[in-house]
C-alpha cells in the first residue's frame, strides 16, 4: 500500500480511537448515574454528559474528519483496504453523513426538547395525562419529520426512522413480515385464551430472599459463559446492558422479593447481550465496528438466552433443582415440569414490559403501525390514545382503562425513539430462525442445554454472530448464517410447536 | 463592566466548565478502576484515560486560553472582577504557565517514564531490590531537575516541587517548622519509649466481622455529616476520597477482618476530606477552585476528623458503645478508656503508613530531609538507601533490615511526586492549630464531641475554611482563621498533652 494511504489510514484509524475514548466515558458516566450515582451531584453530572457528548460529535463531524474520509472513501483507495478498514469507512461515513446533514442548532433544541419531555413523560404516565404530553409529542413528530427531509425520505419517510436502528430493513419488507406473523398469532392467542388446560403459577406469589437470588443469577450467568472478568453485573431500577469497551461489559437486573423470575430473566437477556459485546474479534476493538450490528441482532441474542435457552423445558430440567435449593420452602412441591408451565404461561395484558414471550409481539406491531402512520399516513399526534385503544381491543381483546396503562406506558417517544419498537419483535424473529439453524448444524442442541454445556452453543454464535460485531449489516448476517432472508414463520412455528404442548391444544 | 469584557469572561468560564468537564469524566474513569472495574477492560481504559487527559491538557494551553488570560490577567480588567472571577483567572494563569513552559516531548517523556517506573516499582519493592529501581528514581530526578529550569527555580530548587503541592511555602519556613517539631518530638518520643504504662491492645488481635465494620463505618460517617445523597462509600484496596464534582464526593475504604480500626480510622480520615469538599461554595462549581487549596490544607481536614477528634478521648466515651454493640463479643469486657488508650499506642516501626499519629511526623521529616538533599544538595539516588537508614535510626531508633521495609516502601517517589511528602505533617500542624482556635472559639468543643454534635464543629469549619476552596491561598487562610503563621508549637503541645495524659509520663 502506498505510504500515503498508510498514513491516512493511521490518522483515521487515531481519530476513531479517540472518538471511542468518548463513548467508553460517556457510557460509564451513564453506567453510574444509573447504578448508584449520589442525586445531588446528577445535575453537574448531566451538563459533564452534555460537554462530552459535544466533544465526540464535534470529532465526527470535523472538517478533519470530512477531508479523510473524502480521501479514503473512493473506488481505487477502498479496493486496498482490508474488511475490517474498508467497513469502518464505510460505517463512518453513514455516521458522518447522517450527522453532518442536521444543522447544529436544529440538533441541539431536538436534544433539549427530548430530554425535557422524557423528564417529564414521568408524571404524564402516573397521571394518565395525555393532554399534557401531546403539545411535546407533537413537536417531536414535528422535528423528526424536518430531519426525514434533512437526511432525505427513503422508500416511505419512516423508512429513514427505521433505518437508523435497523440498516437497510425497509417499511414493505416489515409489513410483509409483521403481516404474516399477526395472522398467524392472533389465532394462537384466541386457541391459548379458549384452553382448559392452564399453567399453576400461584407458587410464584410468594416471597424470596434477594441474596438468594443474587446467588442464582450470578450462578447461571457463570453457566451461560458471561465472563466476570470483562464485566460485571449491578443492580439499577431498569435492567440494562452496556459495553465500555471489549474487555467491560456490564450488566444490571433488578431484584424483586415478590417476584423471583424478573431478576432470573433479566440476568438471562442482558447477559446475551453482553455475551455478544465480549465476544467481538479484537480487531474491532477502538473502531465504531466495535458494536452489536443492529438493534435487532442485539435484541436476537438477549432474547435467544432468555426464551429459546431459558424458557425451555430442557433449561429447567437441568436447574430447577439449583433453583430449588436456593428456595427450598418456596418450592418444596414444585417440579421442574411446573416452573417450566408457570414461567411461560400466556396472559393478555396491557402492560409490553410485563407481557409473555407470545403475545409481546401483538405489542410491538401496534406500536410500528401507529408509528407509520404517524410519519407516513397523517395520524396526528392528539388521534394516537384513540388509535393505540383500538389496536389493543382489535389484537388482543382488551381496551386500556386509561392512557397511563396505555399509549402513555412506554418512554420511548418521549425520547424521541420513533422506529426503535420494531427491533424488539425483529429480535424474536432472528433468535428462531437462528435457532432453527443451530438446531441442524448442532443436533444435540437440547441435550446440550439439559446437560447446562453451552460452551458449544456459545462458540456457534461466536463464530457466526459475535465476532463479527458491526462489520456486517443484519440482512446480510442473516443470510449468511441461515441461508435465506428474514422469514418470520420460524418464530411463528416455534410459537405454536411450544404453546400447543404448554396449552395442550 | 464593559461588554467586551463580559463577553472575554463568559468564554472564559465556559473554556474552564469544559475542562472540569473532562476532570470529572477522568476522575470517575479513575474511581471506577479502583472500586470494582472488570481486569480485562483495564488496558483499554488506561487509554481512554490517556485520550481524556490529553484533550484536557490541550484546552488547558490552547491559543484560546492563552489569549483570553492576556486579556483577563491584566490589573485594569483585574479590578473589575469580583472575587471568584479574580482568583479564578490566577489559578489558572498559574497552571497554564506551568504547563506551557514544559515542552510536550518533554512532559510525554516523563508521563511515560513515571507510569512505567510506578509499575515496576511493586515488584522492586516486594523484592528489596533497590538496585534495579535505582536507574528509574535518577531518570525521574534528572527530568524533574530538568523541569525545575524550565519552571524557574525559586528560593531553593527543591521550592519550586514544593510549591507544586503547597503553594508559596518555602524550603526557609518548612526548615524551621520542621526542626522546631522534630527537637520536640524525638524526646517525646524517646520518654514514651521508656514508660512503663503502656496501652494494653491485645484484644484488637480478634476478628471482627466486615459487615458490622460496613455497617458501623457508615454509622460514624452519618454522624460526622457526611452526606451520602452527594457522596457514597466502597471499598478499594487503598482508601481514597474523590471529588468528582460538589455534590458527588466519594470515599473508599478497606475492610480487613483482622483490624477493626483500620476501616474505622480510614472512614474517618476520608471522610475528613470529602466534608471539605461535600462544602465548597456553590459558586465555585465548574471553576478551578472547586478543590481544596493545598494538599496540606487538605490532610489538614483528614487529620482533624481522624485525629483530632476520632482518637479523643471524648469521642470514644461518645461512641464506645456503639462499637461494642456491633461487637458484643469481642469487646465485652473492653472499656472506652481501653480503647482509647490501645488506639492511641505509640510505637517505633518502620512502615509510615503504620505508624501512629505522633511517630508519622518523623517518618515524613526524615523523607524531607532527603528529597531537599537530593534536589538542592547533590545527594546521589544511588546513596538513598543509606542516607534513608541512617535517619531511621538517629529519629526513630531503629534501622529497616531492607530496603522494601525501608526506601522502597512508598509509591510516590516512583511517581515522580518528590515534594508532596511534607504535606502529610503540614496537615498535623494545621489541624492542630486550627483546633487550638476551635476550642477558643467554641468554648464547649469536647463536650459537643463527647455528645456526637458535630453540626456546630462542621459549620464552623465551613465557614472558615471549606466554602472557599482553592479561592483562598493556605497561607493566607491559616492566618485568617489562627491569627498567626503557621506554628509547630500547636502540634508538639496538642501531642504532648496527649501522651502525657496516656502514658504517664
Amino acid at each position: 500500500m502506498e505510504q500515503v494511504i498508510e498514513h491516512k489510514l493511521e490518522q483515521f484509524r487515531e481519530l476513531n480511537k479517540k472518538i471511542r475514548g468518548y463513548y467508553e466515558a460517556v457510557a460509564l458516566m451513564a453506567w453510574d448515574l444509573r447504578t448508584g450515582a449520589p442525586r445531588k451531584g446528577a445535575e453537574t453530572r448531566a451538563e459533564t454528559l452534555g460537554i462530552l457528548s459535544t466533544e465526540s460529535f464535534k470529532l465526527q463531524t470535523s472538517p478533519e474528519m470530512g477531508e479523510l474520509l473524502s480521501f479514503l472513501n473512493r473506488p481505487e483507495i477502498l479496493e486496498q483496504l482490508d474488511d475490517v478498514n474498508r467497513r469502518t469507512v464505510e460505517n463512518v461515513q453513514e455516521e458522518y453523513d447522517r450527522s453532518i446533514k442536521i444543522p447544529a442548532e436544529k440538533y441541539q433544541e431536538y436534544v433539549t426538547l427530548t430530554s425535557h419531555s422524557e423528564t417529564l413523560w414521568e408524571d404524564f404516565k402516573e397521571n394518565s395525562d395525555f393532554a399534557s404530553f401531546e403539545p411535546y409529542l407533537t413537536q417531536i413528530v414535528a422535528k423528526l419529520q424536518e430531519f426525514i427531509d434533512y437526511w432525505g425520505p427513503k422508500d416511505t419517510r419512516y423508512d429513514t426512522l427505521l433505518n437508523l436502528y435497523e440498516p437497510e430493513l425497509t417499511t414493505v419488507k416489515l409489513d410483509e413480515v409483521f403481516g404474516q406473523l399477526r395472522d398467524r398469532l392472533v389465532p394462537l392467542v384466541e386457541a391459548i385464551q379458549a384452553s382448559p388446560n392452564k399453567p399453576e403459577a400461584e407458587f410464584l406469589n410468594q416471597l424470596f430472599d434477594k441474596d438468594q437470588q443474587e446467588k442464582f443469577s450470578k450462578f447461571l450467568l457463570e453457566q451461560m459463559g458471561y465472563d466476570f472478568d470483562a464485566g460485571r453485573i449491578d443492580e439499577s431500577v431498569h435492567p440494562f446492558a452496556t459495553g465500555l469497551n471489549p474487555g467491560d461489559v456490564r450488566i444490571t437486573t433488578h431484584y424483586l422479593q415478590d417476584d423471583v423470575t424478573s431478576a432470573l430473566f433479566s440476568s438471562l437477556h442482558e447477559g446475551g447481550h453482553a455475551l455478544y459485546e465480549q465476544n467481538l474479534s479484537t480487531e474491532l476493538t477502538g473502531t465504531p465496528l466495535a458494536e452489536g450490528t443492529s438493534m435487532g441482532i442485539h435484541e436476537s441474542q438477549s432474547r435467544f438466552w432468555e426464551n429459546m435457552i431459558g424458557r425451555s423445558r430442557s433449561f429447567w430440567e437441568r436447574y430447577f433443582a439449583d433453583l430449588q435449593q436456593h428456595f427450598p420452602e418456596q418450592l418444596a412441591s414444585v417440579t421442574a415440569e411446573d416452573f417450566h408451565r408457570a414461567v411461560n404461561r400466556v396472559e393478555n395484558s396491557l402492560i409490553r414490559t410485563e407481557s409473555d414471550e407470545l403475545t409481546y409481539n401483538l405489542h410491538i406491531i401496534i406500536r410500528y403501525e401507529l408509528e407509520k402512520q404517524l410519519f407516513n399516513d397523517g395520524l396526528s399526534v392528539k388521534d394516537l390514545p384513540k388509535a393505540w385503544n383500538e389496536k389493543y381491543e382489535k389484537y388482543l381483546g382488551i381496551i386500556p382503562p386509561n392512557d397511563g396503562v396505555g399509549v402513555l406506558q412506554d418512554v420511548h417517544w418521549s425520547g424521541g425513539s420513533f422506529g426503535y419498537f420494531p427491533s424488539y419483535s425483529l429480535g424474536n424473529m432472528y433468535a428462531a430462525q437462528i435457532a432453527n439453524t443451530i438446531r441442524k448444524e448442532i443436533s444435540n442442541f437440547d441435550e446440550l442445554i439439559a446437560e447446562g454445556n453451552f460452551a458449544p452453543i456459545k462458540e456457534w454464535l461466536i463464530d457466526k454472530i459475535y465476532k463479527y460485531g458491526k462489520s456486517r449489516k443484519p440482512a446480510e448476517l442473516i443470510l449468511e448464517i441461515t441461508g435465506e432472508e428474514l422469514n418470520p414463520n420460524y418464530l411463528a412455528d416455534y410459537l405454536e410447536q411450544k404453546y400447543k404442548a404448554i396449552y395442550n391444544l
